[in-house]
């Protein structure tokens, strides 16, 4: 039976028996597997252990400024890693195929993750889903440590609990995310100067992609159902990418009165990929279900063959129900 | 020679003196105007006293939320106020014609306030440029009078707390702002319903009208320069109204690279108005002078007589060479 603990002293005890470290987090890092790794390896550092961070796939344009970033190996696990390290730490990663790494053969394992399913696959097992990001057990591991927090660290470590909390807008906004917060704006963080890195260099091609993705809206049953949707020659015209339209879903999402969003968008092969959000208790997952797809309750995806109108027609035919008896 | 002072508690001393109170803030009030005199005058309730809150004008769609709002009289200070009340509390206002009435007569007046520069125009005067939000001050004053700050208190001073701090994202989001934050959620504030409430409720009209003006994006100066603009036939398809254009300028302002953005919208009389941002040390303000406006550094506005085309061309001929050598 594996065990598992709250307590970050596990973890730092266990850290502090290694003397070199690999650590990681999962595939596409985001603010608090990249803020919790450059914070992890700094406190590994003060203790005289040599950290260093592998990640399988780079960072995001967003995070290009957090501090110490140019140390991150971008690679595969490196020939010979189970002899180069003594321990190797996981952060943020529930499960082993999370860092999208063949696997880590014999090298004994710290898992540090606030998931609440979490697979406690490490020798040492540190999980607390109460925790508001990783980032903020790597401030309580440093401050149980003695370990000055620097201004670099409370850098790190503020871009893994603000973006972790969406802003402090998600219910992971809790005390606990609040005061962990203040003690890293009183060790240097500047939250004014980290959110305007993280939220206000958007590329102009986002921008005129937006334009053209909001001029589709369509506001059905009532104002209850929205609908966006991006074909090929809106992508050329604003000179985008497929993944510039991560975030255009939640824009006809945050309309007052809109139940349910969906935002179709044409892919390269023909098929449509279908992003559906709903607010509150109505339930998109099951619509995704329909379809192939899956997701959550309040997000969910899938992809439909054949053309947009012939999928948009699909969708709703499966949606409007849905959002009817919402 | 008018004194002021940082302390709270000579704030609740005056006001413990006191048994009918008049709560005000100032014209056109926003979050920390509208939750700090709803968690004042609950506070005033909660010592025995009798508060009324009185405003000019309306609260923004978006602050509908706060609990308590139905109470607030939106009209002009009623006749014989004088006799009706014998203390005026005037939050987040610098000098005495920020509430945008006639004047206050023989009424004595405790002046709660966070501006650097205000005219301390009360018989006491609590002003603390250091506190985030006045909300904040609303805070202290029931933690130092022992009063339970209970979940309707707690949800409106975060709103004011949320929002005066720009989702934490400006400089004013110290280790003081995080730690009340802490204490506003721990006493029932919910960060996730607040945000829901005062960003998630856009009227689709704005939506339609974002991708009018989007679709306007010029790019200038090797991309350090963004124009957008808003002729009359936008609003009039989007079917929005004057004031949707609010927070239009802020797109083009967080585009990579872009040094300074300018929104031209045409008015109804003809006229452009023109609103400029610029970020770090880009002086924008210089340039509204040009035109007879004002504001500060990083925004300004001013009124162009002509069409949008002829506003263009005159604004452009004043702001290149302010972007050129920035």
């Amino acid at each position: 039976m594996r065990e598992a603990t709250r307590d970050v002293g596990a973890a730092l005890a266990r850290l502090q028996r290694a003397s070199r470290v690999l650590v990681t987090s999962h595939a596409a890092p985001d603010g608090d597997a990249l803020g919790s790794e450059l914070g992890f390896a700094e406190l590994a550092r003060a203790l005289g252990i040599a950290a260093t961070i592998v990640n399988r796939d780079p960072h995001p344009a967003s995070l290009a400024f957090l501090p110490g970033l140019e140390t991150i190996r971008v690679a595969d696990l490196p020939a010979g890693f189970e002899h180069d390290f003594d321990l190797g730490v996981l952060l943020e990663c529930p499960d082993l195929d999370r860092p999208g790494f063949a696997g880590f053969g014999s090298l004994p394992l710290l898992n540090l993750d606030h998931h609440l399913e979490n697979a406690l696959y490490g020798e040492v097992n540190v999980v607390d889903e109460d925790a508001p990001a990783v980032g903020e057990m790597v401030l309580a591991m440093a401050e149980t440590a003695g370990i000055a927090v620097t201004a670099s660290m409370a850098t790190n470590l503020y871009a893994a609990l603000v973006t972790d909390t969406g802003d402090f807008r998600y219910s992971n906004a809790t005390p606990r995310a609040f005061t962990a917060a203040a003690r890293l704006v009183t060790a240097g963080a500047k939250p004014d100067a980290i959110a305007e890195a993280l939220w206000e260099h958007n590329p102009a091609r986002v921008v005129r992609l937006t334009a053209e993705v909001l001029a589709t809206l369509e506001l059905l049953a009532g104002g209850r159902l929205a609908v966006i949707a991006c074909d090929r020659a809106m992508l050329a015209r604003a000179g985008a990418r497929p993944e510039d339209t991560e975030n255009l879903v939640n824009i006809p999402r945050a309309i007052d009165g809109v139940r349910v969003a969906v935002f179709l968008k044409a892919l390269a092969d023909g098929a449509v990929r279908v992003s559906l959000r709903s607010r509150g208790d109505v339930d998109v997952q099951s619509v995704a279900r329909t379809f192939g797809g899956g997701g959550h309750r309040n997000a969910a995806g899938c992809t439909l063959k054949g053309g947009l109108a012939d999928a948009r027609r699909a969708l709703l035919a499966a949606v409007l129900p849905v959002v009817e008896s919402s």
